[in-house]
C-alpha cells in the first residue's frame, strides 16, 4: 500500500494506517504524506519507510512505483487527503494501474464522481470507499435482518448523526481539523452534510437496501463567519413507500459522535448506536432482544467481521479495519484473477456517486420552495 | 372532584384518578364514567361512591351537583373522555361555574379550542390540560437550565415519539384503545400526530419556551384500512431561529413509549428519555452529567415535583399527579382569592390551542407542495 | 386503616399512605401519627381526618377503634415507626383482633420476632411486612422464571446494595432519618445491614425461592462516631448448594438507592436494578433478552402486578402500592372466610423472622473468627 | 520482538501480535508458535515471516536469535503459550538478554513467580506482564483520581469478572480454550481464579493504589468434572482499613466478559465496566458525572492512552495495544540507556508475583476454617 495523504499531524491518515495493517493483510511500502516535502519525509522516517520511496508528489508516487518490479511496488494507493485532493489521484493511480481505496466523500463534487465511475469501469480495478461505519460487526448483522424479511417491508428509518465539535468558530482557532472542513474549496459544496451527512445516507441505504427517492432538507449554519452548513434535518422517502428522518449536525453542542439509526419493518424494529457498536437492539411488539457479538446464532456476515469471543470490545478502528481488509481480499481475488467473496463487502465506486448526489441534493432541496426534491441521479 | 368518562374498562380514566388522589389533595366525589347507565354505575360502585353521585350524562352532573350546598358539591370536573367529548361538557361545567381539568388534545378541532379559550377567559375559572410528560421532575430542570441562559441560545431541537403498538391493524380487533383513536369522528382530523405528535410539540416548546414558527410535515397512513395518519416525520422552525425536528410514530414496531427530547444550544446541550424519566442528560463539551431526582443542586422547580430520597424511582404516575396537585392548588387559590404559585404550574387552555393548531399546521403541510407552512394561529 | 407512626415531617410514613391508597382498596380512617399529641392531630388534619379518629397513642387508638362498629371502625393497622415501636402496636393490635401490616425489620431484636410469629399463629389474622421490592412486576417475572426452571439448578447469587447517604456523621447534623437509624435503641443491633441488608437478603430469597444456610460476614463502621455498622459484605452458602455474595452500604459515597440482583444458573441468567426497575435482563450463552412490563408474553404474577400499557414506567410506589394491594386482598378474603389467591402474595411474619435472623447471624459471624457461621434459626 | 506461542488456531496469540503491532512500534521478526514444527511453520508463513525466522523451540529461537547481529536480532520475546510454559522461555531469554513480556499470570506458580524476579532484578531487562485491562485510558483516570485525593481515602472497592462461557463442561467439547484453562498441569493450581480472578485482583489493586492484606475466599467448582475452580467468592481488607469483595466466574451464565469495578472513598465514588470501557462513572453526594475519552479535562495518563477524538470508541485491542506500546517504550529507553517515562507504564514482575500469591491465598483460604488469611508474601 502507498499511501496519499495522513503526515502525522492529520489525524484520518494514521486511522487509516492502522486499519490497513491490523489484519497483516496490508503494508505501508511507500507514501506521499504532505504537499510539504519536509513533513512527508519526516513521516515516512517515523513509519519506518525508506527514504527512497517517501515521494513529493502523488504524480511521482504513482510514476515511480509503477517502474518497480511487480511484486516490489506497491498494490494498491490509499486516499486519506482533503476531499479536493481525491479525485486527482484516484485517477491516475486506476490509469497506471493501480487499485484505489480512498476518504470519503469520494470527491469534491458529483461531476468528479461520475467520472471516476467511468476510469473504475474502464480499468476494472478495485476501487474501496471507507465508508467505515458500515464495517461494524453489528451493522452486518442489522443488514442480514433486513435482508432474511424478518422485519418485513421497511416502513421507517431514522438514522442521526449529531457531533458537538464545531459549536464554536473553531476554523479560527488555528485548529486543522476545523478549517479544512469548513473550507469550500477544500471540503466541497457542502460541510457537515458532506462529512458526516454521508456517512448518515450510507448506512441507511446500507443497512436497509433502500434507496433514497426524494428529500426535503433545511441546511443551516449557526457559527458566524462559517462558510459551509454546520447542521441539517431532512426527510426522507425512499423507494417502495418508507419514509424518514435524516439529521446530522456538528453543532449538537455536548456530543461526541453519536452516529444512531433506527430501521422499522411491519414485523419487528432495530436500533444502533456508535458509540456503543457492540450491541444491537432487534425489538418487536412480541420483545426486545440484544444481540452482541460472539453471542449465540449471528449471520455469517456478523461473524465474519468480529475478531474476539463475546464481550471483549471491538471499536472504531477494528470496523475501519474490516473495511481494508475487504478491500485486501478483494484486490487478492483480483489478483488471481477470482471474483471476490461478497460475504467480505465494502463501500464502491457507486456509494461514492451516491454520497455525492446526495450532497447535491440536500443544498438542492435546502434552497428551494418546493417540498420535494428528487433524489439526483 | 367529579370525572366524566374513565369506565372500569378505559385506560386513562383510572390513571386520572389515581393521580388525582395520589397527593391527597383531591377526592373523588361524583362521576358519570360512561355513556351505559350501567357501566357508569358499576364503575361508581367499584369506586365506593355513593348511588346518588353517579350519573347518567355530564348534562346531568354538572346541573345536579351545581345545586348542592357549596362544600359538599364538585369543585372541578376531569373529563376523560374520547376527544370528541371534550368540548361539549368542559364548555357546559365551566359556563355553571365549575372548574375543569381535560385529556389532551384538548378539543375536536381548532374552532372548539378557540372557543373554549373565551369560555375560560369569560368566566375567569381554572382550566388545566393534562400534557402529563410536563409533570416530570427531570423536565422542569431541563427547562430551567433554559431559562437560566446556561445552555446560551437554542440552535436545535429534536423531539420523537415513537410507538409500536398499532403496527398492524388492531382497529380490527375488537380493542378499544385502537377504535376510537383511529376513529375521525371520535380523534379528530389526526391520528398520530393528534394523539401523541401534540404531547412532542408541548414538550419541545415547554422545555425551550420556544414557539414553532412554520414547519413542513410528512404524514403516513402505512397500515392498510386504517382512517387517519400513524406516523409522522416533521421539520420545524421557531421563532428566534432555532431548527428542529419533530417525529412521532405507532407503527414503529418494538417501540413502547420512547419520547425523547434533545435540546442543543451554544453552550452545551440536554437529552431526556421518558422512559428513564429520573435521568437528564446535561452534556458540553467539556463534560457529560447525568443530573437525577434529589442529587445535587436542582432547580426549585425539580425539586417541588419529586417526593423521594434519591434512587427511589418515581414514574409516569407519579408526574401525571404532579399535573392534578398544581391544578388543585390553583383552584384552591382561585377558591381563597390568591394568584397561583408559579412554581406549581400545568399546562393551560393555550397549550391545548397550540396542539390543535399543530394539528392543522402538519395536516396542511402534509397535504402541500409548499416546503414550509406557518404555524395556524 | 389505622396508621401508627407517619407525621408529617416523616418520610417512610407519606410513601405507606401513598402506596395503601393507591389502588383505592384502602382508605385512611385513624391514626396515630406520633408520640406528640400536637404533632399527631396535626398530620391527622393535614389528612382530613375528623379530630376524634386522632389519637394519642397507640394503645388508644387499639381500644378505641374496637370499640366501634364493624364497618365504620380500622380494619387492620400499618406500622411505620422507627424500629424499637414495631413489636408492641403489632403485638396489640393483633390480639384485639386487627390484622397487622407493619415496615422492616419486623422487630427491634429476632426474640420479639419469634414471639410474633405465635401470637399470629394464634390470632390467625394477616399479618404483612413491607419489604416493598419484591412488589415490583419484574421481580415477579423473575421469580416465576426461575420457578419455571427455565435457569436449571440455580448456582450462583449476588445481591448488592449500595447506598451513599450516610458517608458523612448525618447523625449529627439534625438529620431526622439518619439519627433513629444510627441508634441502636431504635434501630436495633445491626444499622447498614439492619436497614438495607434484610432487603438485599429478603430479596435473594424471593428470587430464588432458596434459603442461605450458611454466611460469613464483614461489618464495617467506618464513619467516626457512628454507633452501628455502615457497610457489610458477607458471602452466603444456600441450602442446595448455591454460593453468593451480598453487600450492602450507606458509605457507598455516590450510590443512590443501587439495589441489584444477578441470579445464575445452570442455563442462564437474570440481573434486575432497582434504580431501572421495569428492565428484567435474562440472559444465557445464546443471548440476552430485555423482559419488560406489558411487553410479549409474561408470567401471570408479572401481569398481576403492572398497571400501565408498556413504556410507561412504574417505580418505587406502584411497587409498594402492589404490597398493601395484595395485603388488602388478603384481608378481604379472610373477612370472606376465603383463602388469599397465591397470586396476589406479600412478605410474611416469617420472612419477618428471617430478617432478624439474617441481622443476628451476620452480626455473629462479623466478630466470629470462624469462617461459617449457621443462619441461626 | 519474536513470539512465544500462538499458533493460528490459538487466540490470545493473534491478540497479542495485533497489539504489539497496533502503533508501529513494534515489529514480528521471528517466532516459534507452536510445539507442533508443522502448525509453527504454517503460522509463520502466515506470517509473511521469512522461513529461517520460524524456528522448532524456544531454546532454538533464543539461541540463534542471540547470533545474529544486533538491529537485526530480535529485541524482546513475547510470551503468549499456557501458563506452565511461561517460566521456562521468560528465564532463559532474559538470561540471554532479551526482554520479556508475557502473558498472565506469570508463571505456573509462586515459587517461579518469585525466582522470576530475581532474575529480572539480576538482569536489569525489562520486564512486562499483560494485565491487559490496565491499559485503558478510563482506568488510568480512575487511577488519576484516585491518586489525586478527590475521592478523599479509600473505604470499599468492590471488583466483579462473571464470565459464563464455562457453564457447560466444555473441556469435554474438544475446546482448545476451555481444555488448558481446566487443566492443572497446563493451568496451575486455579482455575477462574487464576484466569480472571488474578486480573481483578490486579486491577483492584493498581486504581486505588491499595494492597491487599487478607482475605476470605470460598472457591467452588460446579460442573462436574471439571478439575479446577470455575467461581469464586471474596472478601478483601486492604492495608490502611479499606474493605471489598472480589468476585469471579466462569459460570455465571449469560454473562460475557463483564468485568466491572466500584470503588468508594469518602469523597466520591468510581465506577467502571470492561464492556463500556470508555465511560467512567465518576459520583458523589453531589452529583454523577460520566468521564470519557477525549472530552474535557482529563488527566495526562488517560490522554496518554487513547489515540481518538471523542465517540470514536477504542476497545479491548487498543487497551492491550498500550501495554505493548509502553513495553516498547520502555525496552527504547533501556536500549538508550534512559529512565522510561512514568506516564507510560505497563505490570511488571512484581504485579506478577502478586497475582501467584493471591492465587495461593485464596487457594489456601477456600480449604480453611480460618476466616482471615494473610495474603501470602
Amino acid at each position: 500500500m502507498g499511501q496519499i495523504g495522513g503526515s502525522l499531524d492529520a489525524f484520518i491518515g494514521a486511522v487509516h494506517r492502522r486499519a490497513a495493517t491490523f489484519d497483516n493483510e496490508i503494508e505501508l511500502v511507500c507514501g506521499v504524506f504532505s504537499q510539504s516535502p519536509e513533513k512527508s519525509k519526516a513521516t515516512g522516517k517515523a513509519l519506518y519507510l525508506p527514504d527512497n520511496r517517501v515521494y513529493e508528489s502523488f504524480e511521482e508516487m504513482i510514476l515511480r512505483e509503477k517502474e518497480l518490479p511487480e511484486g516490489e511496488r506497491m498494490d494498491f494507493v490509499s486516499i486519506v487527503t482533503p476531499n479536493h485532493m481525491h479525485f486527482p489521484p484516484a485517477k491516475m493511480a486506476l490509469e497506471n494501474g493501480f487499485h484505489v481505496i480512498c476518504d470519503k466523500p469520494m470527491t469534491l463534487n458529483l461531476e468528479e464522481a461520475k467520472e471516476l465511475v467511468k476510469v473504475v469501469e474502464q480499468t476494472g480495478l478495485v476501487f474501496g470507499l471507507t465508508h467505515n461505519y458500515t464495517g461494524y460487526p453489528m451493522i452486518k448483522e442489522a443488514r442480514e435482518i433486513v435482508r432474511s424479511g424478518k422485519l418485513g417491508k421497511i416502513r421507517k428509518v431514522v438514522v442521526e448523526y449529531p457531533q458537538g465539535w464545531l459549536s464554536k468558530y473553531e476554523e479560527g482557532n488555528n485548529y486543522k481539523q476545523a478549517i479544512w472542513r469548513t473550507d469550500p474549496t477544500k471540503s466541497g459544496a457542502a460541510g457537515c452534510m458532506g462529512d458526516i451527512g454521508t456517512h448518515a445516507e450510507n448506512l441507511a441505504e446500507y443497512v436497509t437496501g433502500l434507496k433514497i427517492d426524494e428529500l426535503c432538507a433545511d441546511l443551516s449554519t449557526f457559527v458566524p463567519g462559517r462558510l459551509l452548513d454546520d447542521d441539517g434535518n431532512v426527510l426522507l422517502r425512499f423507494e417502495g413507500g418508507a419514509k424518514g428522518v435524516l439529521h446530522a449536525s456538528q453543532i449538537s453542542n455536548g456530543e461526541e459522535n453519536a452516529l444512531k439509526i433506527y430501521v422499522y419493518g411491519e414485523l419487528g424494529g432495530l436500533e444502533w448506536h456508535q458509540m456503543e457498536p457492540n450491541t444491537l437492539h432487534y425489538k418487536s411488539q412480541e420483545g426486545h432482544r440484544l444481540l452482541r457479538p460472539a453471542v449465540g446464532d449471528l449471520s455469517a456476515a456478523a461473524k465474519a467481521h468480529g475478531r474476539m469471543p463475546s464481550g471483549h470490545p471491538e471499536g472504531f478502528f477494528e470496523a475501519f479495519a474490516n473495511i481494508y481488509r475487504n478491500f485486501a481480499f478483494a484486490v487478492k481475488a483480483h489478483m488471481n484473477g477470482q471474483q471476490p467473496d461478497p460475504l467480505y463487502d465494502f463501500p464502491s465506486v457507486y456509494d461514492g456517486v451516491r454520497g455525492l448526489a446526495f450532497i447535491d441534493t440536500v443544498l438542492a432541496s435546502s434552497s428551494s420552495n418546493e417540498k420535494w426534491t428528487k433524489f439526483i441521479e
